[in-house]
Formats: structure tokens, sequence, C-alpha cells
């Protein structure tokens, strides 16, 4: 799950049957497939790059082992000869992509792999997989961050994620995202990303007295007491923190905040507020919790509830109001050949492609041409690089570097299209080119394809 | 990921700091914690118990390693007595619980644990990602199945399920909850369920001409061929199935089928079938697929399209209506003094539970009773079972079984309780000696507890 283990059989049984059909056939030509999301989900006007790190490291370790082959032969649909071809199997081909922590739109390829076409094809199960999830919730994730207006906001969603892979990618994409933390421990230890924590309503009712509890754990944590308030009486819990408060400074440690993690939060925040800032205790900081979103924050933004920084959970972290996107991986160049689908609703743009984002003179964006991959435009950064050739990456950027270049390309983007509800739509364009090769291979489809 | 690897990490910062407040106060006395679901999410009535048999895995091997040691000395939060403890820290409590494939009702435990407080609220992470996560798509995947009227329904949901973990768990889940099988080859090969797959619209587009994509696979799969006729059109795709079809028959081999994935479904399958009975392939059968989930599968069954089967995906896979639920976890018991929240809107119920599930003289059930657990009531079934004792399970039900006592008591839920839009309630009674208890509790906590 976390890099170690062999996920090859992590695949769709009809990449295997198709494999064999293609092995029979000695159809072995290179196949480039482009991962791409066809349409927004509501409210949603642009996509956060995520999950590459984990493709990449899937494609080097891309073999079959024994145990696998072994369940494969048991199903006494696959010949020997083709068992053998795969247990010889490795990922020998080229992927390009557009980095990671940057913005991509509608239409736009992510990834674009290129391989012998049962590599190509035996692959997509996971790459979807996990670029989908990343993507998804970098993306909730970066709608979070920019609805706290530079609150910091963390992620406490593993409880509620999707599964474990879930609870540590969700920790992984919300932080390239922006996020500043997550209480995700084994995120920590194997991604970096840094861990943060309170406490919770069951260690407050294991003590007779929720005064008590908070003696307890700030004799425990005297530079790092969150106290949860809410537990039975917000406010009650409001002054036993200010008392307990107190005591702490008294003995020279320090408060950080409480937490409020239930009940009309704006207003609990603004009565709890006063009861801090009473004790004398401006300092200690209000951490709000309990079913957020981004669609709450920007309420608390615009009407300036006294929160210091978010905990949000399981809405963040599945993506709630959007829990799955279209993202597809289509084969669109077979041996040389262009080629697309022209099932209803589902037409893709055929060829290699690259993505091309202007900016103006004062480096303020004026939006993306989508084209060819040969093709040049003035005054364009082309998004798509070469990361991996004959198999092996070419290059690694760390999760805080990618989080880095997110924020700063985040910061750039406009408002209208940043906006939580009702986005305006990013300046899109296809290239003449593509818009030609489209209409060939439609034509060339019609004329002999069904037939 | 798959039950090898040490997961006792993952799990939120705060179980840890809150633990190392406990050593340091030598508050170790058992805990008991009942998982439940507090309110039904859209359109559930009921909900399918799952992934028991994970946390029992989970809880047999709790063990801090090294690594994990090592990653949270650095953190300078924990004292080296506390690590030191952690080092040798094993679950050594018990478990209640709720079979897997059971169903199960809001506020009813699905689990409780009871165990020294500190092992018992560290694996509240674990437990609740676990179950939440295949109780949710448990219940979903129960619904298409009762949907489909019949028809097997199969899981394709790997590529957009929320990572790796999900993919493996969907597969399980779902094949618990009625499933006839899944695509996902890894689930195969780790939890026995049947692996099913056709082809992609990749496989027909690599070919020039989609008959020559045909042909090929059929003559790699004589007995297993289903083939999609979607790519370019539906009609002349599946006029050349029936070709291919013919073809076959005349070898003595035997197309099993059609896929369609795309456009007006009932009305092409209606079309399609036409092609296939002019063509005499009446055997031939027709898989429905794309964008699926039970509230299509409910009105396809209404309006008697002629789908023979069904594939669905990414709506069952995330359970894209209602892709979390309040699952929760909450302490009902410290010491052997019964505990509870006060929280707005989220009062718990105290005490160590059963639910007694009633059964009138034709076997028919007359709802549940939510009682302590000490309580007998006539003519009941007792759902909660002791499954583990002193950290060792006591008993492991297969898969398939678990599947055979879901299908059979889903058999027996009332129509209206399982209907897919507006589904009844079912009845749930809650005790006499409950409801006295959480009055006790909350009289108690009022008068001495946020004072």
């Amino acid at each position: 799950m976390h890099g170690q283990e062999n996920l090859t059989l992590l695949t769709d049984l009809y990449q295997l049957t198709m494999a064999q059909s293609y092995f029979r056939e000695q159809q072995l030509e290179e196949a480039t497939f482009s991962l791409f999301i066809r349409s927004y989900p509501p409210n949603r006007g642009y996509f956060v790059a995520a999950g590459l790190r984990q493709v990449l490291d899937y494609l080097e370790r891309f073999s079959f082992d024994n145990a696998a082959l072994d369940y494969l032969a048991a199903q006494r649909i696959f010949t020997d000869d083709f068992l053998h071809y795969l247990s010889g199997l490795k990922f020998t081909g080229e992927v390009w992509a557009i980095s990671e922590g940057r913005l991509f739109f509608k239409d736009e390829p992510v990834i674009e792999v290129t391989a012998p076409v049962i590599q190509s094809q035996i692959a997509e199960t996971f790459i979807i997989n996990q670029v989908h999830l990343q993507s998804m919730i970098a993306t909730k994730a970066s709608r979070c961050v920019h609805a706290a207006s530079g609150r910091p906001v963390v992620d406490f969603a593993l409880r509620r994620t999707h599964g474990t892979d879930a609870g540590m990618k969700v920790a992984r994409a919300s932080y390239l995202a922006g996020f500043a933390g997550t209480s995700n421990v084994m995120a920590g230890h194997t991604y970096g990303v840094p861990i943060v924590g309170t406490m919770a309503h069951s260690f407050v009712m294991s003590f007779e007295r929720e005064i008590d509890a908070f003696r307890a754990y700030a004799a425990s944590f005297p530079r790092g007491t969150i106290l949860l308030i809410d537990t039975y009486d917000t406010l009650a819990g409001a002054r036993n923190a200010a008392t307990v408060g107190k005591e702490m400074a008294e003995r020279g440690d320090n408060l950080i905040g409480v937490r409020i993690d239930s009940g009309d939060l704006p207003a609990q925040a603004r009565a709890v507020r006063q009861i801090l800032d009473d004790a004398g205790l401006r300092q200690a900081k209000i951490l709000g919790s309990g079913g957020l979103d981004e669609y709450d924050l920007v309420d608390f933004s615009a009407t300036q509830a006294p929160f210091d920084s978010y905990g949000v959970g399981t809405k963040m972290g599945t993506s709630a109001d959007a829990p799955w996107t279209d993202m597809s991986y289509k084969m669109v160049e077979y041996a040389g050949r262009p080629v697309q689908k022209l099932s209803a609703e589902k037409i893709s743009w055929p060829g290699k492609k690259q993505v091309f984002r202007r900016w103006d003179d004062q480096q303020q964006r004026l939006g993306d041409i989508l084209g060819l991959r040969g093709e040049i435009f003035a005054d364009s950064e082309p998004l798509l690089e070469k990361v991996m050739e004959n198999g092996r990456p070419l290059k690694s950027p760390t999760l805080a570097s990618s989080r880095e270049k997110f924020l700063e390309e985040f910061h750039r983007l406009d408002d209208a299209v940043k906006a939580v509800r009702d986005p305006a739509a990013y300046p899109l364009e296809y290239s003449d080119s593509l818009r030609k090769l489209q209409r060939q291979v439609s034509e060339t489809i019609k004329q002999q394809g069904a037939s």
C-alpha cells in the first residue's frame, strides 16, 4: 500500500484477457494512453494534479510474482505461453506528465503513457485509481484552503476515508494542496507530513469531572495542549479551559487553545472567545471542527467567525459533495495511428498531446491551449514533461517542493475560478491541429470502422 | 494493506497523546467503546455489517515496531517511559460483534470493544476506518442486488474506488452483499471472490476494424467472450457481434454475450436484443454497464429492459449518493462506570449493549430491541456475540458463509425497508433499562460533570 507491496495483480481481469488476445495476435505495438477528466463535478472549475509519484513507483516495480502467476494459472483461462510471457514482463515505456501540485483543467491530459500495449493497458487500473483519488482530494483540499482565507487547515479524515490507502493519500494530497498537517501518524512517518492532534470526547468522559481531564492533559503536554470543550456544555467547558489555561500560565506553561466540535460553531466561537479574553487568555486559539467543509469555511470567513484554524475530516477526505470524477485513461494512438472513441457523449481527442499555459507580460495567466505534443505556441509553458523513460523515473520532486509550487500557482489563479460556489470558467482553447486530427480520425472510423 | 502490514501507526495523533496522558495518570482501567451509526444517510433504512474480519486481524497484530517507535521519539512530545510502555503493548481485550453479513440499524452497536483504555482508544481510528467503509459499501451493494431483481451484478469499481485498499474492500464487501463477482484480480486472489471481465474500448480501437477485434478476442476465449459493442456505434457493433457469434457457433464455440456501456441503455438493449435474436443468438446475454447504480437498476427492472446482468462501478464503489455515514466509536463505560456525551445533537447511549432481534411464530421479523448486555427478551435472538477474548479471535466464518447468511436474512427483510427510494422505517425499540440508565448518567453528569 505504501509503496512496498507488489500491486501488479491490482488490475481488472479484462486487462489480462485483452493482453492474452494481444499476445495471441502478436499485436504488441506501442500504444499511448491519455489520463484526463472529461467534465467538472459540481462547483469545480479546476483540478490539482496529484498521485504521479505513486504511479512511477508502481511502474518501476511492475512485475508478476510467482504467487500471482499461480493464481492466474488456476483460473484456467490463460495459456501457458501467455503466462510465461507475463512472468518476464516489465514496464519499459515512457511517461509524460503534469507535475504534482500543478493546476489542470478538463480534457487536459495529466499523464500520458506510451508503452507496448500490454504494459500500458494492464497499468490502466492502478494509474486511474491513484491519480483519480489524489487529484480529487487535492482539489477538494485546495478549496478548503481557499475558503479558510489564510487560517491553517488540518486533515482529520483518517477514520472515515475509504480504507487505509485513502487515509494515507488524503493526508498526502491535502498537504500538497496547502493543508498545514494531518492527524494521521503513519502519513507523518511515510510522507513527512506534519502531524497534529488534540483530544477526544472519550478522554474527557473517562474522568469523573471535565476539569480533571483538562488538568491531566495539560500536565502531560505543557507546551502542546488544545482542550476539547464541547463534551458536555461548550461554555462551561470554555470556563474550565480558562481555569486550566490560567493555572498553566502561572506555571510558565502555555495553553495553545481550545477546540469546538459541535453546535452552532460561529456563535459558540464568539462566546468562547469572550470567555478566554476575559480570562486574560487572548493568545489562546480556537480550532473549529465537526463536519466542516469548504462551504462552511467560506461562510465563516465571510462573517468573521473568530476561529484561528480548522480541522476538516469526513467531507474533505471523501470529497463528499463530489466523491468521483469521470477521469479516464483513453487510448489516443496505437502503432503510430491516432485513435479515438465515438461512443455517445464520450468522443475523445486523438493523438499525443501537450498543454500550453500562456502568460501575459505581467505573468498573469491568460489561459491554456490543448494541442498536439509537437506544437509550439509563443509565450506559453508546455506543462507535460517526460518523467519516465525506458521504465526509469527521470526526476522526483519532494512533496514539500511540489507543495510550494502549488501554493505559488494557486495564488495566481483568478478568485472567480477558485470560487467555492459557481466558479467561473478558466479559458481553455483547442489547437487547430488537434481539431483537424479529430475530424480526420472520425472520418476514417466512419468510413471503415464499424464495417 | 491486505492483512500483512503493521498498521498500528495508522491512527490519529491524539490517540497517542491521550494515551500518554492516561499513562502519566496511571488511568489504565478497562473502557468499553460502541461502534454504531447514529442516523441513516438519504434513502437508507438498514445497514449490512462488514469489516469485522479486518478488525480482528488488526487487533491480533497490534504492536508498535521499532520504526514506529523511532518515529514517535523523533516528535519530541512523548516521554521515554511512555515509549517504553508502547513498545510492549499488545491488544489483550474482548470484542463483541454482530456477524458480518447481518443487517443492523441505526444506534445498534455493530462492534463493542472492551480493553484497557489505551488499547481500546488507539484502535479507534482503524476500526472505524474499516467497518465504516465496508458496511457502507455492503449496504450500497445490497441495494444494487435488490434493484436488479435477480439479475447478477458484478463489481467494476476498482479504478475509481478511493485508493487501493478501498478497491480490495469494495470487492469483498459487495460480494458479501450478494454480488456475483468482481473485476479486481487481486481481490480474487486475496478473498476468493470470483473474477469476471469483458473487454475495453481501447481493445477495439487498437484494431483497424471493430470486427477484427471481436474475432481476435473470440479466438482467445472460445468459451468466455463478452463483446463490448459501443465503441463507435452500438447497433453496428451488435451486428458485428452477431456475425462473430454465428462464426463461433459454427466452430462449436459459444458467444456468452455483449456489453453496452453508454447511451440510452434500455433503448439500446431492446434494439440489440432484436439483432441478436434475429441472428439466432437467443442465448447470448446482454450486460449493462456505464455509470449505473441502484436507482437505474430499479428503473430498468420496472420497465423490463432486456438486460441479463449488470456491471456497476464508480457509483457503487464510492457509495456516491452517500459517501460517508456518521459511524462513531463512543466510550460507553469506563472502569465499570457507564458514560455518555451530552454534546449538542450527539447524546449517546451509555453502557455495554445487546441487540435483540425478535421473530414471530412464522419466523417473520418483528423488529429489534436495543438493550443492555445482560438483558433477556423472550423469542429474540441476541445479535452481538463474543468474537475475541484476551486478544485472541474465537471464530472466523468464511466470506462465502457470511454471504449465504446475508442472502438469507436480506430475503426476509420487508421490501418496504429495502426500497431504494424512501424506505420504510424498521421497528426499533429501546429497552426500559437502557432508557433508565441514560437518564441516570445524564443526571450525574449535570450534577458534577462540567463543574
